[in-house]
């Protein structure tokens, strides 16, 4: 495609000797004895060339769902003032006692705005603030008023029938961190604390563009050489489900130029491509030849099944990062939840890496060592305890569909029996 | 206000002696012993009171996380077409035995388009779809070709070596049935199926009302006599994450009038109003009295802690739906959780009940007989078991924002012990 990456000039001048260095990516991660690359390190390898996305300030209510990328602290005082608790008189309590700590005889009735004055009570009602200087209430049974003088019959301390500024929630006490996702909850926290805007990273941008010759999208009548469409639909609605803002392209065809013409076309609006075909290996080719004629392309072969042939580029100008999902509709789904799940969070502001649950397998599972297996599986909640079996259909889609959950066998597992427990991905949240 | 209601007509004619009845809402469900209205039968009343939104057709992608109305069956065959899982000949495998069910000595070799002849063969490459009439394929090491003429060793029956059309799925198999919500590996699943529409119900519009005098939003500047609102952005926050569409706004009055201009500007883009305040008892009343102007309400206490007192209305010319929550933080939180939560869901299509979930108390928890106890709980999975531990602060928005369910102790429990099953609702998904 002739594009400039890096900003790499497009004619180096002919006269210079110096050997031109071609763009690449940085070093993969190295291979095991079988010649394939864990799964762990492929993901720490995508996640290591992609960056979160720049922050917006947001009003609260726009921000629910996304990514803190500040650390917050209430503004206020909850409550705002003191108030009293009871019925009684505002009185700054260390003028109840003389420099002997003995109760004094009397204090002054203050009926004035503003700052108490020493020695001076001042009548306030239940949820009332408190004048400026007053520590304490005095209840109305502790004097008794002859005019403008009290008698005093019992003395408070600091804080006595008071309800204390900020006693539920003082300014400055934090709130929330970096990296956490405002819920909803969380915004009634911040709004009470005095927060009205927030730093959060935007919903990310995915593209994903199915494509393959004779692909057809679902609801167009279809030829004897066509296929539907519905590896694309599946993961575009995983994405948003990831939490991404969805863009979805189908291009039915294997022509290079005209896919490089379609994705570049693309990329004005993708924080992240992702290729899904129709499930025929020629699909699969075309689109890895011209992701590599307009990016740096890594192709790995993984050590996961389903899911082992991946491929991930940076392309167009700006390096977009693209991954491109197996033909097959389970081995992209898990592939999608592997590795651009991944993506998606990071870009996000979000922890990239997915979280493992742990359940009691209903019945046995089998895998092979130096393979993380990828089962579909469904998690049922009895009496508090998680159950989890495999869901095995014919028809993957179906298969998908009914799971809720991805069983994690990872590479030093070869069987888990029914009982003991096992590890999964939670498929419709984490 | 002088709004007419039910269409009922504004100018009785003076000289008709018939007693005019005024429009009520329905009888409401029975008092307990105590005087009170049970949670469940709230509910029940309330649910009662609204009706699902109509449904509209909608692309697959749109269609996500929303609630099917009508029962969905494949549109096609997967795979599509029948096809050779061996390079070989196609054949209709009754004709390689006679009528004695011995073998053929021959068959003939046919190079045609359409209709596979009777006593004829047609090659196939693994892959390719069967010519009309073939129902298996002999590979090719069954047969020797003599020129036109091929020399049959061996036979095979119908659907032998060959992948059957509609053998995953089959046009006309039930996929998914209304009141489903439409999720991410559904659409998958519906694509393929060659589904590219459905019908759904939107997403109900809820208008959130913060009411109160002296209530300010957050990032104001907050005179002594005045409240930050956080309550209509928890409660907004809430309904967004109940799956409505929300629209939110904050009234700093209790004046009658300017609250029912409010509000009844608000009812053309409400499904559902809900009602929020600053705290107060004046707030409350004002909101109360606003309501009972402008239409029908149902005042109850109801035998639940916290959330005593619950105010329901059908309000405006349309009736929509409105619902008032307390207004202590806590109590109006958890108020919505019991009855704004089950509307939302009414009108969305879903099951309207909330989901009662077990676990195992990690503490003991006490409540009163006859009360449906709703207190602020975290549930941990730890080694597949669910804990379920209480939350306590002294600042009732960090508390809400620290759990992750509501433990319910129903009218019928008075105590659950440490280690004990106690059943919860899940706060973030259902």
């Amino acid at each position: 495609m002739g594009m400039a990456w890096f900003g790499r000039k497009k004619e180096a001048p002919l006269e210079v000797e110096e050997v031109e260095v071609a763009p690449s990516l940085p070093e993969p991660p190295p291979l095991n004895e079988a010649g394939l690359r864990s799964m762990q390190d492929h993901v720490d390898y995508l996640l290591g060339l992609v960056e979160p996305l720049n922050p917006f300030g947001m009003g609260l209510l726009e921000a629910w769902d996304q990514v803190l990328c500040e650390d917050l602290e209430s503004l206020v005082d909850v409550p705002a003032h003191t108030t009293a608790l009871v019925d009684g008189y505002a009185v700054r309590a260390a003028d109840l006692v003389d420099e002997d700590n003995q109760r004094v005889e009397s204090m002054q009735l203050f009926d004035g705005e503003g700052r108490i004055p020493v020695g001076a009570i001042k009548h306030v009602t239940v949820g009332e603030k408190l004048p400026p200087g007053a520590t304490a209430v005095l209840p109305s049974t502790f004097i008794a008023l002859e005019g403008e003088l009290a008698r005093v019959f019992e003395t408070v301390t600091d804080g006595e029938y008071v309800r204390s500024a900020g006693e539920h929630l003082s300014a400055g006490e934090p709130l929330m961190r970096v990296g956490e996702v405002v819920g909803a909850r969380h915004i009634g926290l911040l709004a009470g604390a005095g927060i009205d805007k927030v730093f959060v990273r935007p919903k990310p941008r995915v593209v994903v563009v199915g494509s393959g010759e004779g692909l057809v999208e679902p609801g167009r009548p279809v030829d004897a050489d066509q296929t539907i469409d519905a590896n694309s639909f599946l993961i575009a609605a995983a994405a948003r489900a990831a939490g991404a803002r969805v863009f979805h392209i189908v291009v039915g065809s294997n022509n290079h130029a005209e896919l490089a013409q379609h994705v570049t076309d693309q990329l004005i609006r993708a924080d992240l491509v992702i290729s899904t075909t129709g499930g025929r290996r020629e699909d699969y080719e075309a689109m890895v030849q011209t992701m590599s004629g307009i990016g740096l392309v890594d192709s790995a072969q993984v050590a996961m099944t389903p899911g082992r042939t991946q491929t991930f580029g940076l392309i167009g100008e700006d390096n977009i990062p693209m991954i491109m999902l197996p033909g097959n509709p389970v081995s992209a789904y898990v592939s999608f939840q592997a590795f651009g799940w991944p993506l998606i969070r990071k870009l996000a502001g979000a922890d990239p890496q997915r979280k493992l649950h742990r359940g009691i397998a209903r019945t046995g599972f089998r895998s092979l060592e130096g393979q993380t297996h990828l089962l579909r599986g469904i998690v049922t909640n009895e009496s508090g305890i998680n159950r989890v079996a495999q869901v095995s259909r014919q028809h993957a889609l179906s298969e998908l569909a009914e799971a809720n959950v991805l069983i994690v066998l990872d590479e030093q597992t070869a069987q888990v029996r029914a009982g003991e427990s096992v590890y999964y991905w939670k498929l419709d949240e984490d």
